[in-house]
């Protein structure tokens, strides 16, 4: 499949190398089409690998995921245009951050609202599902660094054949079907965003960004 | 040892009865001294039980559970007394909830803060330690009823010996001593009160209430 990331950071960055691996062709979309980021990546990865603009990234892929800073992801997606995104699945992995305050970022939550479903409202011809955004990017890339017994990826949004297009991207990159939990609607993207003011705890205490939660007691059928 | 549990409703009833169960004397406090839930869970329970008002609870015990209902905590504690409360240890197991808008109850969190570090700030000479609230009150008290490879409870606070008896309540309701990850200072009270909005839509998605999380890729020593 021909995939764009947008965003050139560590997540774009581990997402785009996944993808090419297991064999999409991925253009990784930047403001810049030149963005040394981005030509890094491509010099690095090779065959399959194409760096463009947002705009580019967007109209590239049959499919895009969502890889920018999630405070500045509205601005970037409105930069890629939504007629390129129209009719596609945007994988949001995005969380918005703050780092203007003093000590670890601080993750931003909406009342009654999520970034995911900002960027749904501002992309009504996509279908968002926000997936991956409760771990670091290795992990959801390589779920098996993370030792024990398994442990859990969310995905969540308002069109079930999308979450079927991602659910299959998340088993190519190594997770068990049983450990895709489907939480239902996007509004439940307000609870995979705001998990993150526990994870960065769980960071700090654990030492090691090599860890994800479980969830124990889902019904056996799943 | 006696026991304060401020609140009448389902968590300080199934809080306050493990409490007897395992050996303690409790007073469940309510805003009035003949509370008709407090008066209930006293027939319940019998020996060991005893009810009367937030003040009542807080000046009995050498140790106190706040189960009050969130957004009505701070007021509660007020009525309690910090006279009643110095020197001691309070465990907060309250999520401040919503409950005005349309769907589902929203849990409410504040941007650099918490309700656990709001108490601590109202009653400075109490040592609050956040603990339980991250799960149904009958996962808490018996944390069998979730099937699978065990679960979670997560305590922070700011004093460690506070923390330590906590950490020995919960080895007393059934915790095993690996399962309890100590998160550090109260900080990390902003998270497990944001993880709420997590725990909401995977309530939904499992159709139980008997489920917890699990943090997967801790270091072997815990």
């Amino acid at each position: 499949m021909r995939i764009g990331v947008l965003g050139t950071g560590m997540v774009g960055s581990a997402i785009a190398t996944k993808l090419v691996r297991v064999g999409h062709e991925v253009t990784m979309g930047a403001r810049a089409p030149d963005n040394e980021n981005a030509a890094r990546w491509v010099a690095e990865v090779g065959e399959g690998a194409s760096q463009g603009t947002f705009a580019d990234a967007a109209a590239f892929g049959e499919l895009a995921f969502n890889c920018t800073a999630g405070t500045a992801s509205l601005e970037a997606l409105d930069v890629a245009g939504g007629p390129n995104l129209a009719g596609k699945t945007l994988v949001d992995v995005a969380n918005p951050l703050d780092h203007t305050r003093d000590g670890p970022p601080m993750a931003l939550v909406y009342d009654g609202d999520s970034l995911a479903e900002q960027i749904q409202r501002a992309l009504p011809k996509t279908r968002v599902v926000k997936a991956l955004n409760t771990m670091n990017c290795e992990v959801m890339v390589d779920p098996s660094r993370v030792p024990g017994g398994g442990h859990d990826v969310f995905v969540c949004g308002d069109d079930p054949s999308a979450k079927e297009q991602v659910v299959a991207l998340l088993r190519s990159f190594g997770w068990a079907p049983e450990r895709i939990v489907d939480l239902g609607d996007l509004t439940a993207a307000r609870g995979t965003e705001a998990y993150l003011r526990l994870w960065l705890p769980l960071r700090i205490a654990l030492g090691t960004n090599d860890f994800n939660i479980r969830v124990e007691g889902r019904p056996q059928s799943t």
